[in-house]
C-alpha cells in the first residue's frame, strides 16, 4: 500500500526533522467566487472552482518543533489550548499524516497577525502557514503545487493563502485530489479596497465545514450552484480582465448571496445573517443608491466584507467609520 | 377569432348583466406548499402545483354595479380609489375581458373583513370575490373549476380562495390553462390552528408579482425549486394523511425558506425578511427547542404565520402574546 507522502509529497518515505524547528507564515483570503461544497471530505476536494483575493497586512506564524512530550502541545497566540480543544485535535490529526513514528509529538505556536481585519484569521491561513513549517522541518522543498494540496487537507481553502493578490483553486476532478490545487492570477486591480465590517463579536454558532455538510446534504437547490460559479467565474473573469468595477461587484455580492440562499434553503436552515448584518446590507444598498459603488461579500460567519475602488474611500468611510480599509495590491 | 367567453366560459358570446348588481365573497388562503414561478404572465399560469388552507374569519365582500359614468369606479373599504392607482388599473384591466361593450363601466364596491388576520387580505380573496360578484351579475352560472380559472386570471392564488380548509392548485400543462385550477382537498386537521405574527405595519416595498418575475428571471437557484415543490408536496400529503405534525410543520418551513432562498439568490436581491422577522423566527426556534411543535410559513412579505396544534396554544401566546389564534377547521 502507497504511504501518504509517496502519493502526496513524492517522497519515497517518513522522513524525519532536518531541523530543530520548522517556520511558515501566510495570510488570509477572502473568496471571491465561493468554496462551498466538498465532493471529498477526506481530501477537502471541491465540487467547484473558487477564486480569491489575498488579505495583505494579515498573517498567521507558524513555528513547530519536535517535542519529547508525550502528547502535541499547541499554543494558539501564546496560549496552550487544551488538547480535547477543536482547535488542537484538528491539528493533531493533520499532524498525524506527517508522524515519523506514532510516538513522535510535536510543539506548534501558532500566532495570528491581522493588523487590519480582526476576527478574520481563520483556517486558511493557519493552515497555510502551517503547512510552509511542516515543509521547513522536514525539508521537503515541496513544489508550490504540493504545498497547496497540502493545505487543501488541512482546510480547504487554505490552499489559496499562498500567494498574495488574486488566486484561483481549480476543484481538479481526480479521485486522490492531485489535480485539485491553488495558483496565483496574474490579475491585478492597483485601487481595489477591502474593508471589513464587524457586526457582533460572537463567534458563530455553527462552522462553515458544518454548515457546507448540512447544505450539501439537504439543501434541495444546491444542484444548482455549481452552474452558478461557473457562470458567475466566467463574468468575474472578464470583469477582472476589463477592469469593470461594476460588474466585478455584482458578481461577487450574487455569488455571495447565492451561497447563502443554498444555506438557507437547508433543512435545518442555516442563517448567518443577524439583524445588524441586515442592517449594514441596507447601508451598502444605500450608498449604492446614492452612487458609491460599493458592494459586499459575505463568508459563513456575520460579518461582511466591502469591495470598492480607492476614489469612494471617503464616501465609505463616512457612512462605515470603524473599518479600516486596505488595499488589495499595494 | 375565438372570444374570451367562449374559450373561458364556455358561452357563446358575450352577455348583458342579467342584475342590477352582482355580490360575491371570498376568504384568505395562505399557501403551504408555494405557488412562485408563472409559466405563462398572461394567464397566471404556474410552474408548479401549490397547496394552501384557508383562513375562516376572513372575507372580502364584493359588489359590482353597472354604471353610467364614463370610467370605472373603484372602492376599497368605501374609500374612491384614485383611476391610477395600481389597485383600480388592475381591477379595471381584469373587467376589460368582460365587458359588453367598450363603452360599458362598474363601480366596484370591496370591504376586507378580516377579523383575525389583519393587513393580510390579499388579492386572492379579492379576485376570488370578484370572480362570483361578476357570475352573479352576469348570471353564468360557472361551474367551480371555471370560477377557479377565472379567479386565477386576475390574480393567481385567488383561484385557491373559493373553499375552506385545504386547497389543491394544479399547475396543469396546457397553454390555454383551462387544466390550471384549484379544487379543495378532503383533509380536514380538527386541532390545526394558525397565528399571524405582524412584524411591521409598514407596507411592502416589492409585490409578489415582481418578486416572482425577478427571482424566475435571474435566480440561477430557481430551476432548483419545480423539482423541490414535487418532493415536499408529496411529504405534504403523507403528513396530512398521517396528521404527522412534525413533517407537516417542518416541509411546511422548509418549503418557505426554500421560496425566500431563490429571492435572496435573485439580482437584485430580494430578501422580505428585516431584522423583526428575524427575530420572531428566532423565537419561533427557540420554542422548538424547548419541545414545543410550532412551525411557520412566510410569503412575499416580512410577517410570518405560525403553524401549531390546539394543544399548543397557551405556551405559544406566553411567546406571540399579540397574534389572535385561529382554529382552521372550525
Amino acid at each position: 500500500m502507497k504511504s501518504f507522502e509517496s502519493i502526496y509529497l513524492g517522497l519515497p518515505e517518513k522522513r524525519e526533522p532536518v531541523k530543530t524547528s520548522g517556520y511558515g507564515e501566510a495570510p488570509i483570503n477572502i473568496a471571491l467566487i465561493k468554496y462551498w461544497g466538498k465532493r471529498d471530505k477526506q481530501l477537502n476536494l471541491p465540487v467547484t472552482d473558487s477564486l480569491s483575493v489575498t488579505v495583505p497586512d494579515t498573517l498567521t506564524q507558524t513555528t513547530i518543533i519536535p517535542s519529547i512530550a508525550s502528547t502535541d502541545r499547541v499554543f494558539l497566540n501564546q496560549t496552550q489550548q487544551s488538547p480535547d480543544s477543536n482547535f488542537a485535535k484538528r491539528i493533531s490529526h493533520f499532524l498525524d499524516l506527517f508522524r515519523t513514528h506514532p510516538q513522535q509529538t510535536f510543539e506548534i505556536h501558532t500566532q495570528n497577525r491581522v493588523a487590519t481585519a480582526a476576527g478574520l484569521a481563520s483556517s486558511a491561513s493557519g493552515y497555510a502557514a502551517f503547512v510552509l513549517a511542516l515543509n521547513d522541518l522536514f525539508g521537503w522543498q515541496l513544489t508550490d503545487d504540493k504545498l497547496s494540496i497540502l493545505a487543501r487537507i488541512g482546510s480547504g481553502s487554505a490552499c489559496r493563502s499562498l500567494w498574495p493578490g488574486f488566486v484561483y483553486w481549480q476543484a481538479g476532478n481526480r479521485a486522490d485530489g492531485l489535480d485539485s490545487y491553488a495558483f496565483a492570477l496574474d490579475d491585478t486591480w492597483p485601487d481595489l479596497m477591502l474593508g471589513l465590517v464587524m457586526v457582533t463579536h460572537s463567534a458563530k454558532t455553527i462552522s462553515s465545514r458544518e454548515a457546507m455538510q448540512i447544505t450539501t446534504g439537504t439543501s434541495p437547490l444546491y444542484q444548482a450552484w455549481p452552474a452558478t460559479v461557473t457562470a458567475h467565474m466566467h463574468t468575474l473573469r472578464n470583469a477582472m480582465l476589463m477592469h469593470d468595477f461594476k460588474a466585478f461587484g455584482e458578481v461577487i455580492e450574487h455569488n455571495a448571496l447565492t451561497m447563502h440562499a443554498t444555506m438557507l434553503a437547508s433543512w435545518p436552515s442555516i442563517d448567518y445573517r443577524i439583524p445588524e448584518t441586515w442592517r449594514a446590507i441596507e447601508k451598502v444598498h444605500q450608498l449604492r443608491r446614492e452612487g458609491v459603488p460599493v458592494y459586499f461579500t459575505q463568508d459563513a460567519g456575520p460579518h461582511i466584507k466591502l469591495l470598492f475602488e480607492a476614489k469612494d474611500k471617503a464616501a465609505i468611510l463616512a457612512v462605515f467609520p470603524d473599518i479600516s480599509p486596505v488595499l488589495l495590491f499595494p
